[in-house]
């Protein structure tokens, strides 16, 4: 394409000034109304301009006091060549470097149809399961696919990575071994050395006592000391280990179990095709990266970790599970499982503070499962294998010490005093490979290693490529580097939906189906309060999938990834720019993590000025439930603040837990605007009083489509506040995940950013593979466009809580009687005089084409209503409609006759609509087609309402087998 | 992705050994049947092997001793590195040739979700309107919009070129003047040199007069004279020129009004938004080209070009023509109108043998005319004047010549001695200008066109860029290039759909509701006979949008396509390795430019033997119409040779044919195997004869896809063949186009293959941009994998014929009662008996969710199927069982039931099913879920029944007023 103008051999054209075209500005791409529409709307809520509008929402005592001093905005077409050219600042080798990423083909239909296609990554987490049945397919798939290569009964829709993996799994141990409690939590020394870092650090905040160990021949000495006297709690084992060594940990399991601890093992997915599975080892947990299966090396991230656990320990999983319960037909039907575990109803007593997972990646890694099946799964094991064995044996033949006999696909060398030379002889000859000390390099082959890569290593060590033993064929093969013992006898991926989709064509429509199923942005708007469902554009999402920005390995050398590091420093400096903080880091790869930094950064703080006693948090009732958790998982002590009448934090009941706390106070945590959707005006007041305190503000950034080119956390109050990329700044959601959370901080909170000494995950840079969208979106809106877009998105709310208010009141206004960004609208009058419920209004919408608004949240009986500034004005009054229309549904219900409604029974699937007997209190066309547009755009759900509890009591969480949807097919007919 | 590998500065990696990876090998993607599947497939036939069936079914003296040189299969991650390597040599520049093709922006949304959309290439044309609405409703807008640009009342669906679009228009004119037939026709000599290539030898080939005259100063004397002599039967002006000059053509059109001339203007689509249309100047046809609406460069093809016409010439314009009519319920629905105009019905009659068009560009224009609307592509226009106009201004302030006052976007300069010193520096600057004559450049802007783009041009003629003039403000523009008469002041595109999709949510959506209505490959299998619709993988298509071969203008110096003819080299050599052929030309861009291109080779030979007098086609009965109109279209006269009762040729009347055409016979046109879907045994002997009386042998290439690896025509009869690249080859359908037509020849006809000299279509390689589709086939399939596709594509095709046999038997089989890898199904008895016909099955089979096969072609009251290989044994088996269903539904009906039976019904939209009022002799479970699978995967046609009759009666050719749809949605109602 033109748009991207890369000369022939890659390098940017000469000049390197932006290249303009005539094209509309991205501005007027990315904000739906249109300007004759804005002029409706700002009429309908008696302003004459949008400047008005915001001088009446937004407070004047926070307004920032000039424009965000960004560069001037790009078109589409610049903002690619700029990309381009700063991709082109990176090398692509191959890479041989392991420690957890490893080289993979992402099937090209699956790059395409999941990976580059708005229906699968524009969807939200799959809360509404109607809705979702596609990508809570996939999910389930995922799930399938986990068990049967760990070989444990139950595993979760994914975490975020492998090292946080790890360290939830020793929090898990930890809660579900509570005999064990203050006993030692053992962590292999061969563990990954970014795990064993986001182990401690995570185990340190709550206090869990961890001790690294050799435990490659069985317990160690000065070890077993310690379990004698404190107890064991849980063991962390890794195979194969960071050496590539395949260790025999049947001793130390067998000991463990012995003493009443917990196993868990990190566990190479691709490797498990081959070798003896964690759940036949006798593990309670498995966890591991799911990246090889198709998932490109991304700099790191975004990658689904996976984690399966034994029977009994699924209550206390932290992450999302999928499972299978049924419709109001009875037929099969898939949904978040056990969603009370969800951090957002524990609040300070979770355990986790997860929310979003990496539900895209898995859905890319669970179909590259189902593409190969179990046979193309062991194949490219094999190779892998097979691969690493004939370099091993040419070194060898070479006089190159291999340390370890049993291996799976990485190689410990031994170069005495050469390992840096043999390193840079490989990248010479196009390869990495990784040096572990002076005398010792690793090499790991993988899906991708072919003869040339060997030939290139061995030239590096000296070595022949004479000496590669000949490629034996395949089936033939042994597993000369996989002891007889270690070697899986058992079968996995058996189900048809792993043995059928092998042609692409098949994969093709399997894919188009299930994206079929689902409403995501790319069919409806999307209007949930809090979670800024706005346009994820195209220009943003190009260029993740080229080759010098996703195949660049996040541990490769510093030379070859200059284009990442600028991009990555600009993005920061261009949020700290827009947030008026000091500095930010995009390192924590979810909102989470952020989170946990964040608040992290705070403990720090205080204990390095010695006020270690501060550890009391203070977060408001209406907050996310991330927040308290978070708070719990950084150590501090959680205290809720009242909520007053108006929805604002009582001044009152705040005055009172700063004075009880007073010594202890360690900081407050608010969103801004509240999660109410209010402009809260004394929100300077409220920073004020905790710094006079002693205490720091953390500003949750959730809201920041609310502030950006209005007003800087980091100036009228916040020490410290985590961002949600995947919200303000158009990263997409992909189904739950992947999501950034970068965390900024005030001047003297810099020096507790996460580094790379402190990871807080498995890659430096987090979830670096997504981090062009971002970029690209600030780049082409510019300081104005950003302004133009938090002013539409106000609009957008204001708007439709006015043209409802006659309907649904609006519950929190602020200023002016004006909302935020979103607004919640009350229902609780209605249900209680109707019967119906919001959940009812939420199913309803789906029958009138619409993903629900968030339910319940953060007022029980109430839908918070979102627009974004993407929505334009048809749209808003498709929705409007809509809800006017259920709200004469509603009326014309009363308590005795809800059952039987229209509302109560939706969604209604084409099934239902078209059974041959009818014999409901409504007619067909009343519940298919309420409004006349329907008729020419109407999406069928392909289940109706969920049985919630029923999924729950009986949980399932893996594919059902195709009998079971026969069955539901003739007990529907029955019913 | 680590599938292209590339490094960082772009340039393949050191070694160019094929990366291999563990990856199942390509053909096990392309194949659907897995292997037990094809043993239970070979079982149900009686035999052992594959090898078996084959040597069966194909007689022994065609078969090719010797397996195909081709060299070995790559898999899908080195294809695309290969492809890199080959795309790295060609050299991307600002391309400011002009001469037709310019620069332009694909917007990001078309791009990924058109042009790389399965939903939107794997279409089929859309005969079936009840499954295509929505591209169907893409090309209603590309309709309105280019007649709104030219301001005439009737548009079709696109032509192939610009070029063969002006040829269609003279041939046009010619049989639309049938007063005048004998006059002379004017072409101006300020047309396109590629135009005026084109048409001259078209016209030359049914003798149509032509001369090319200087008319920009009115008629000259010497024309007059001919005039006077002969009559002027039509006018072709060119605006602007070739030369960028803004001609006043108005006393040149009023004169050849005068003398009873029709008027052609070839009119640059963009130039329309600011200069008096063709149809306000009084001009009976507008053509030219849409490929600056977003359709990249491709290195001259594909790109839609458009013809426009004044009323009352509708019903003899050539290619597809969409309508507006209603479906059963009285919902407007479209379909293609005029149905009979095309040539396959027509045959010797033919005026035109257009039958593939550029549907999917013709899509992506029509997108881009939605997204930008009427002001988005003023701006645009008014942008490429703008810039011309200061690149004027700033050259004359130096002092060089611009030839012309009056001009849109190109200008000719004048530089005694020094164009190609121009050039050169220019191409040193990075910008392509075009070289006339030694003495003349000329440098074209678009809506790309910087202002260092300007500076660039500016230093290669010596002169300063601070001789630009400042760029005045949008909106304030005057047109200074453009004389005030000459100006555009009516509107255009005002319909809604120009004003609605201009957020870029806005279009996704709107592009994802119009994929929804429709049946393409990635939701079906396609089993239409004849047209080979099968897999088009996506390693084949990614290279396409890639910068270095989509970016590449057809008339760019040799050092910079050094890749395009690299891979158009190798692939012509491929293909003549395929089929046997002494060479091969990738150039003709439609089946139907092969046949006239091999067609006029053999005509051409003869002429150079002194035997011009050979001038008869024998063409058998069960020919494609296609066949025909190409023979007359180059000068042959088409004999046709009955067909035996066994449906192969009849010996007798070949035998016949032969001897009374005796010294006339140029050559005969057979279709192999034979469009009745079988081998017929004694083909050489048909070849033999017809060699033996003087005549050449042409092999319709259209049934390669059962030849492929086990006969090769160039061997066994053939003289000369045309490909379908679009149905052996792989490249997508598009919903009617693009398609590559390649014709080959053995070395006596090599002479006369297309070339430079004798241009064929606009660009000197066709649409060479979809070329890397079928390279990489080839590539990936290697020889053997090639013979099993063909193979494969016999197993299915013989598997339904076998598996229905006791419901629809096949009407033609061959040896051993095989068919070839199609079949032709009977229902003729069916029809008689229960009233039941072959259009309600393929309706019917709407409502089972299948794309019909192919109806009454080349059998009246019947069906041909063609699975193909890609389609798996599932896929094969669900469509067996709705057949045979649909068996069950024939039977239980009787011609006093049928017009009330569920098969004359359907197909059945949602709206129908679900309405409340049924009152039909069927149930609606009947009419909806006759199989029980149905129940989990459904599709509903978006629009009932088609009333193609009355479509045809009330033409209506452009976007029909939104309240069109509310109407009948009442009378829908009212019914």
């Amino acid at each position: 394409m033109s748009h991207t103008r890369q000369t022939a051999d890659g390098v940017a054209p000469a000049s390197h000034a932006p290249r303009d075209t005539a094209s509309a500005p991205f501005v007027a791409r990315h904000i739906g109304p249109r300007g004759e529409d804005v002029a409706h709307m700002l009429d309908t809520l008696g302003y004459d301009s949008l400047e008005a509008l915001v001088d009446a929402a937004v407070p004047q005592d926070i307004r920032q006091p000039r424009p965000l001093e960004l560069p001037a905005p790009m078109t589409e077409a610049t903002v690619l060549e700029e990309l381009r050219r700063i991709a082109d600042r990176n090398i692509v080798k191959t890479q041989m470097l392991g420690q957890g990423f490893y080289d993979t083909v992402t099937p090209g239909v699956i790059l395409r149809k999941v990976l580059e296609n708005p229906a699968w990554y524009t969807a939200y987490t799959p809360y509404q399961p109607e809705i979702s049945q596609g990508r809570l397919e996939a999910l389930l798939n995922y799930q399938t696919m986990v068990q049967d290569l760990t070989a444990l009964p139950i595993a979760n829709a994914s975490l975020l990575d492998e090292a946080s993996a790890a360290a939830e799994a020793v929090l898990l141990m930890h809660r579900a071994n509570k005999k064990k409690a203050s006993g030692v939590t053992l962590l292999d020394a061969d563990l990954f050395p970014q795990t064993l870092s986001v182990v401690q650090l995570r185990a340190a905040a709550v206090g869990i006592d961890v001790l690294v160990a050799d435990l490659s021949a069985g317990i160690p000495a000065q070890a077993r000391e310690r379990i004698e006297s404190q107890g064991l709690c849980g063991v962390v084992l890794q195979q194969p280990g960071d050496s590539g060594r395949l260790h025999d940990h049947s001793a130390v399991i067998a000991e463990a179990k012995q003493a009443g601890a917990l196993v868990t093992v990190a566990a190479d997915i691709l490797s498990l095709a081959l070798i003896t599975p964690p759940g036949e080892q006798g593990a309670d947990i498995a966890v591991g990266s799911t990246q090889r299966f198709g998932v490109p090396l991304f700099f790191g991230g975004p990658h689904a970790a996976y984690m399966a656990v034994r029977e009994g320990m699924q209550r206390s999983m932290p992450g999302r599970l999928v499972g299978v319960s049924h419709d109001d037909a009875g037929k099969p039907a898939y949904r978040l499982a056990l969603q009370t575990r969800e951090q957002h109803i524990r609040r300070e007593k979770a355990t986790s503070n997860i929310c979003t997972a990496q539900a895209l990646l898995a859905v890319v890694a669970s179909m590259y499962a189902v593409y190969h099946g179990p046979e193309g799964i062991t194949r490219i094991a094999r190779h892998a294998h097979r691969q690493a064995h004939r370099l091993a044996t040419a070194l060898a033949a070479a006089g190159v010490s291999v340390a370890h006999e049993a291996y799976f696909d990485t190689l410990t060398l031994s170069v005495p005093g050469g390992a840096e030379k043999v390193r840079a002889a490989a990248e010479e000859n196009g390869v990495n490979v990784r040096v572990v000390d002076a005398d010792t390099v690793r090499v790991a082959c993988d899906e991708t290693t072919v003869d040339e890569d060997l030939a290139a290593v061995l030239e590096a060590f000296g070595a022949s490529a004479d000496a590669l033993p000949a490629e034996s064929h395949e089936g033939a093969v042994a597993l000369p580097g996989i002891p007889a013992e270690a070697q899986r006898s058992s079968e996995f991926m058996t189900h048809p939906v792993f043995n059928t989709h092998h042609s692409e064509t098949q994969m093709l429509r399997y894919l188009r189906r299930l994206s079929g199923y689902d409403l995501a942005l790319d069919r409806t708007m999307i209007p949930l309060g809090s979670c800024t469902m706005k346009l994820n554009a195209t220009a943003e999402m190009e260029s993740i999938s080229w080759p010098e920005f996703c195949s660049i390995h996040p541990y490769a050398p510093e030379n070859q990834t200059e284009g990442w590091r600028h991009l990555i420093a600009d993005l920061e400096s261009r949020l700290a720019e827009i947030t008026g903080y000091a500095a930010v880091s995009v390192t924590p790869n979810a909102g989470s993590q952020g989170e946990f930094a964040g608040l992290w950064a705070i403990r720090q703080y205080h204990k390095d000025r010695g006020q270690q006693q501060r550890d009391v948090c203070l977060i408001p009732a209406s907050a996310h439930g991330t927040n308290a958790a978070s708070a719990v998982l950084a150590d501090l002590k959680v205290v809720v603040v009242a909520t007053a009448e108006d929805g604002t934090i009582s001044a009152e009941d705040l005055d009172r837990k700063i004075e009880e706390n007073a010594d202890r106070l360690a900081a407050i945590m608010i969103t801004y605007p509240s999660t109410h959707g209010v402009y809260d005006a004394d929100v300077r007041e409220v920073c004020d009083k905790v710094h006079a305190a002693g205490g720091q503000v953390y500003i949750d950034g959730a809201n920041l489509n609310a502030l950006v080119g209005l007003a800087q956390p980091g100036a009228f109050g916040g020490d410290v506040s985590h961002l949600n990329l995947h919200k303000t700044f158009c990263i997409p959601h992909g189904g739950g995940g992947p999501g950034v959370g970068p965390v900024a901080v005030g001047e003297h909170l810099k020096p507790y950013l996460p580094n790379e000494q402190t990871l807080m995950t498995s890659a430096p840079h987090g979830s670096a593979g997504v981090l062009p969208i971002s970029w690209a979106y600030v780049a082409m809106m510019g300081g104005a466009g950003l302004r133009a877009a938090t002013e539409h998105a106000l609009l957008g709310a204001n708007y439709i809580s006015r043209r409802l208010a006659d309907y649904y009141p609006t519950l929190y206004t602020g200023n002016a009687g004006l909302v935020a960004h979103e607004c919640i609208l009350d229902l609780r009058e209605l249900t209680a005089k109707h019967g119906v419920t919001a959940e009812d209004v939420c199913k309803r919408l789906i029958d009138y084409g619409f993903h629900a608004p968030t339910l319940a949240f953060p007022v029980a009986g109430t839908l918070m209503v979102e627009p974004t500034e993407s929505e334009d004005l048809g749209e808003l009054e498709r929705f409007i409609e809509a809800m006017i229309a259920i709200h004469g549904e509603i009326t014309a219900t009363t308590p005795e006759t809800v059952e039987a409604s229209v509302l109560r029974n939706a969604p209604h699937t084409a099934l239902a609509l078209t059974a041959d007997e009818w014999g409901r209190d409504y007619s067909r066309s009343q519940a298919a087609y309420p409004v006349e547009s329907l008729r020419m755009n109407k999406y069928f759900p392909p289940v109706g309402r969920i049985d919630g509890a029923y999924g729950d009591r009986n949980l399932v969480c893996s594919c059902p087998p195709p009998e079971a949807f026969e069955e539901s097919g003739d007990s529907a007919a029955d019913a």
